[in-house]
Parts: C-alpha cells; structure tokens; sequence
C-alpha cells in the first residue's frame, strides 16, 4: 500500500477534528493510548482554572462555588453515556482496585449463601489481588475466589456462584468477551456481574443498560485521555442501588455528610458509593478530558479503531514483518478491543528499540509487544510510519544492541 | 493593643520569609487553612510541569523518567519528618477513610480474640463511619465499635480491646490528646492504636517513634497545603509492618506488580499498603507544597501558632466581643490545637457576614464558629483585621441579615 492511499483516508477521516483537541507531541508516534491517553488542550487550560483561579484564590469557598462537592456525581454523568448507562447510575471516585473492593463485597452481601467470586485465569492481575483480598478478609467460608480458563466459564457458571468478575478486554490480547451474552449466562444461575471496562471504555460500544449488567467499573486514564492516576468510575445498576451498603463508608457516602453525625446513613442513589475526599485537581482535569467524547460517536469510532488496527496488520503482513513476530490477539477484529500484541522472545528490546525511533508502544511480561489504537489521536499516516519503524528495527536486529536492553523500575 | 505594636511582631517573624512562598489572594483573611491549605508557588509550577512536560510530551515513559513510579514513597519521606517518623514506615495514598480502613482491619487482624474498636462520640465521624463499614462487613462477632467519652477512655482500655482509634484534635474544639501518653496506657492493655494526624501534621510537634504509635493517618490539604483533595497518608510502625496484609490489596502494593502475576504477594515495607494507582497530578503538587516545610522549625511554628490565637482571644476580650460567644476550646493553649471554637446560635449568619468582610472562617453544624490559625501564612496583623471584623459583625448584628443566612450545599 502507497503512503498516498494512506493520506486520503486522513483527508476523509471523521476524527481529524477532533484530533485538534490535542496536544501531541510533534513527530512522537504514540501507540500506548490504552495505557496513558495523551493531553487535552481543555485539561491543561482547565488545571489552570482549578489551580489559580478555585483553590489558590476562592479557597474553601470552591466547594460551593465551583460545586467541587458534585465533581463526582458530574464526571460520572459524564462517562455514563460511554457505558450505555441512563442517570444516576455511574459516579467517578478512588481506584479501580478500591471499586472493585466496594463491588464485590456489595455483590457477595447479596447473597450470604454464595460464597464463590468466579473470574479467569487472565483476567487484569490487579484485580484478582482486590479479590484475594476480599477473601483473606472475610475468609474462605465467607468468600473463596475461582479462577477458570475462558472456555470453562459455562460450566463453573452452573455451580451457581455469587459473583462473576470479569474484564471485558483482555489487557495482553485485546480480546472481547460479549457482555450481553455472559451477563445472561450468570443471570440465568443467579449470579450478579461485575464488569471491568478498563481496557474497553471509549473505543468500544458499551450497553451496561441495555445489556442488564449489575455492576462495573473501569479506568479514566486511558482512551478516556484523563490525566496520569485520574479517579476511575464506578457503575451500579439502579435494581442494585437499593440493597446496597458499602463497606468503604466515608463522610463523602454520607446522607448529611455536613451535620457531622456519629452514625453512618448512606446515601440514596449512586452517591453512597463514595468514601472519601477525592482529588479535586485530577478529577477536574478528567472532567475536562471528557468534553473530547460530547461530539464522538462511539459506533463511528469503533469502525475507524478497527480500521487503524487491520491497516497495522495488513502492512506488517505485506512487508514481511509478520513472520517476524507471532500474533496473541484474535485475527478477527470483532473480537478484538482496539489493541493488537505479538509474542516475541526480544520483545522488552524491540519496544526500547522502537522508542528510540519515537514509536511508544509497550512491553508487558514475560514477552509481550503491545500496541494501543487510540482511535481519537491516530492518524492512518501514524500507522505507516510505525509498520516503517517496526520493519526496520526487526530487519535490522536492533533490539539485540545493550542499549536496548536495560532494565527499567516500570515496564 | 495597638496595631503599631502587633505590626511589629510581624517585623520580628521567623516566618515572614516562608510566607512568600505562597499565593495569598490579597485583602483576604483567610482563617480556614485547618480546612483547605493555600496555593503554593511551587505548587503551581510543579502542576504545569506535570502536565506540560511529564504528561503532555514524555507521556507513558515518565513512570520512569521522572519516576511517577515512586511517588507515593517519595512524598510519605516529605511527610514523615512532620510526624517525628523515621524512614520506611510513611507513605502517600488514597484518602484518609481508605487508609483507615486498611489499618484499622490490620490491626483487628493481629489478633483475632480481640474485636472491639475502642473510640470516643467526638472522634471526626468520618472515621467512625469507617469503623462502622468494617463492623458491618465482619459482623458482630469479629468487629464491634465501642464509643465512650474522652474521660471514659481509661477505664474502657482495660476492657482490652483490639485497637484504640483516636484522633489527635477534635475537629470541632481544637482539644488535643496526649499522644505519648493515651499510646502508652493502651499498650499496657495489649491494645494497638491508630491515631487520625489530620488537623495535627504541619502544626503540632509529633513523635510517632518516641511515642510508640503503632498507625497512624492523616490529611494533606490542610496545614500541609497539597491542595483540594490531595492524597492522605498512612504511617505503620516497623514492629507492625511485617505482620500486616492489609485487604485493599492492588497492584501498587504488590511485590512484583510488572510481572502481571495471578496471585498477590505484597512488598516488603511500607509499599505494601499501597492499592491502585495515584493521583499522579494531585500527588505532584503536594509533593512540592511540601518542599515549604523543608525549612521550618516545627517547635518555633508551633510557638507561632499559640501567639496568634492567644492574640485573638485576648483581642476578643479587650473590645468585649468575647462576651457575645461561648468560647468551646480549651482556654490552655497546651492542650489546644491551632483553631478555636466559639457557640452562637447564629454562627451560620456571622461566618456568612465575615465572608462579607473578607475573614474567611467556617461554621460547623449546629452552632460552632471555627476559626483556624494556619501559623505559617498569617500575620498577626491578620489577627487583629478579623477581630475588627468580627466585632462589627457582632455589634451590628450583621448576621441577622437574611443574605447572610442562604442555605449552602456546603458548610
């Protein structure tokens, strides 16, 4: 395929307006949106605001004046749409790992005579440790978490456990479970889920209404493009809401968090899940992120995600890189997040190798190449030259040079 | 008193020279830094090179580069000095109901015969919401929370409960406990404590290792100034650290969290009471506001801290104002924190009519005026413009006035 043919589909690409929005580094090709979304022109101009004008000059009156008390209720209206949930449903808060904690207590306390979290073997680390936690917690006769291959699901579904915990993207192969179809699968035994969207939300289509899913939670800081550690969401649907206490209850959860009572009432709605104060600065600066997404339509980014990602394969396959390397996610794009990886025994070295060339993608343990499709940032041209970029580290044998292979604390 | 005389205690201040380090909004006195701590220079420097530089340019790769990685670690080594802590037993995370949660479970956990969380009706609610979560998740028969008054404490101790959950200042008076001497008392009953540091650190004089403090927690965004919502801390004494598994366990906290193992193994130290991922823009910014404290005498700002407010009462006193409010602090500045309390049933109003004036106090519900005196950025001559106004206030009953009693979302 000619440079040129790439070029016109950038001329006729939908998102080349909104790619404006952005402050992207000039000549950086970033392929780890999945990992760290890139800046905002609204984040940085917000972060300003919040910085100078709401704390350093309107002071404790911020919280009524600029209504930091509803940040997160606010931001979580905002990424409700991105889930496919109605009001009042979603709020911003914590980490995922600390949601997850909140989620996973509430779905267990459903049901004292359910004991089992069910989840899989490659599901994200991080929150099979939450759940292990949980566990250590409350002990094995109060909750034991099981952990199944993929295809065993089915069947460990019939042994009617209390909760399914599950990530929608797996983080190495970008491959998708179908929601609907594994929500109605836990619903028919009786079973609530929990839906981790970290690696899904804001390039995949998500129905969390419509699908009937119970619970979910996911990361900001990733297509959402909100800032390094910026606060995750939290989703509960409202035939859940009710029944629910959380364990983590802070004065945020609080009914009447401002009449300093000595009993805890939680909130009605969505609000009870909050514990504590949140980081007011990280969470404005996501706020601001979010404004990207108000013209997006999800369906039409999803065609040109998968439109980046084959035009990435059909290259390394037409350069003769592919036999290279050994493709770990799906071939079809319809099971597939907006990710592709390949296994290959020098991996740590080609990703250095590839950075040095300014083509950031990542390396994930124990032999993992990873590139991230973020759809809003992307140029098909980014694409051409990244496939260039690949072709001749591999061809080259770069990635054997030292300097490629030093350790690094994070990798 | 006589202005002149007062604007020479200002000529004479050891911390005229700190006070620059801040943004102070002009003409503002601002008697709530025990809420929310002012903008630092630094602050605002360091949070446009986090988004300019760390984010916007260097991306993913500053979780190397400029070490986001350690951060947490990083900043409870700011903090630690603050609490008289040393090295490895402090670090930044979450919020202080998260931290809570974490210690008080560790602590229940090292031994398991004893159930009861010993505390007082006038510890800040927030943290006995927290107690209460954990009381409801284990049940009864594992967690109970105990609440006695402060004069109770004695003799409840000798009941042997599993920790002692207190909090250095009321929030309300400003009352302080003994430390040193409430941990000992406890220790002799075999019972562990958890001290809420959150309206001592960054004025009060701490000792955490000479006294013996098992835990402790605290809050950032008041005197230490990080800024709204800023990330709490947690200290663990090195004789706990190493029985502990705290329950919130996520990635951050694990051993090896870039080897994506399936099961949770925590780090060795303090690290392991990390769960997700920070903040990493909030967290910067208090990572500099702290670097202000590198050059302060905790002693001296403390002696600082008890001749303004002694200046406020006695101010109080000579225009007779004192006579119209019931003070509720101690009237001995040793067992008082930097704040004061007075009664008055229309405190909502005289806060609100302050505000008018440009004294910005708080009101807490029922019926308290609060005024904070954050030592490191009044001058007494501050002290002697919010007494002028609040003895207008108070003489022309101004917080009658209905514009100054409009129900807030916050107060």
């Amino acid at each position: 395929m000619r440079l040129e043919v790439i070029k016109e589909l950038d001329s006729a690409d939908p998102f080349a307006e909104v790619r404006k929005a952005f402050s992207i580094p000039v000549n950086k090709i970033y392929l780890d949106g999945n990992s760290l979304g890139p800046l905002t022109l609204v984040a940085k101009k917000r972060a300003l605001e919040v910085i100078e004008q709401q704390w350093g000059n309107d002071l404790i009156s911020s919280w009524n004046l600029h209504d930091w008390i509803n940040l997160p209720i606010k931001v979580g209206e905002k990424i409700g749409p991105l889930l496919g949930a109605s009001s009042n449903q979603t709020i911003c808060c914590d980490s995922v790992s600390i949601n997850l904690f909140k989620l996973i207590t509430c779905a267990l306390a459903g049901n004292p005579e359910r004991t089992t979290i069910l989840s899989t073997t490659n599901n994200f680390p991080t929150d099979l440790y939450v759940a292990e936690g949980i566990q250590r917690l409350l002990g094995e006769n109060r909750c034991r978490l099981q952990l199944v291959e993929n295809h065993e699901l089915n069947s460990a579904l019939k042994q009617k456990p209390g909760v399914l915990l599950l990530t929608q993207t797996d983080y190495r192969t970008g491959e998708i479970f179908d929601i609907e179809e594994l929500t109605s699968q836990a619903h028919a035994n009786g079973t609530p889920v929990i839906w981790d969207l970290s690696h899904s939300v804001g390039v995949l289509p998500l129905e969390m209404d419509k699908w009937n899913v119970d619970f979910a939670v996911g990361c900001t800081y990733k297509y959402l493009n909100g800032g390094p550690g910026a606060p995750a969401f939290l989703y509960v649907a409202h035939n859940q809401q009710e029944n629910c206490v959380q364990p983590l209850s802070g004065w945020m959860g609080h009914k009447a968090p401002f009449e300093f009572l000595l009993n805890y009432t939680p909130c009605n709605g969505i609000s009870k899940f909050l514990s504590g104060t949140p980081p007011i600065l990280s969470m404005s600066v996501l706020d601001a992120a979010l404004t990207v997404y108000e013209k997006v339509d999800i369906h039409q980014l999803r065609e040109k995600s998968i439109q980046l990602t084959e035009l990435f394969m059909s290259l390394l396959s037409e350069t003769g890189t592919l036999r290279q390397l050994q493709l770990c996610s799906p071939i079809s794009a319809k099971i597939r997040g907006s990710q592709l990886a390949f296994a290959h025994q020098n991996s740590f070295g080609i990703c250095q190798a590839l950075a040095a060339k300014q083509v950031i993608a990542d390396f994930r343990s124990p032999d993992l190449l990873r590139f991230g499709f973020s759809p809003l940032t992307l140029r098909y041209e980014d694409i051409w030259l990244a496939v260039e970029a690949l072709q001749e580290v591999m061809a080259e044998e770069r990635y054997l040079l030292p300097e490629y292979n030093k350790k690094l604390k994070v990798t």
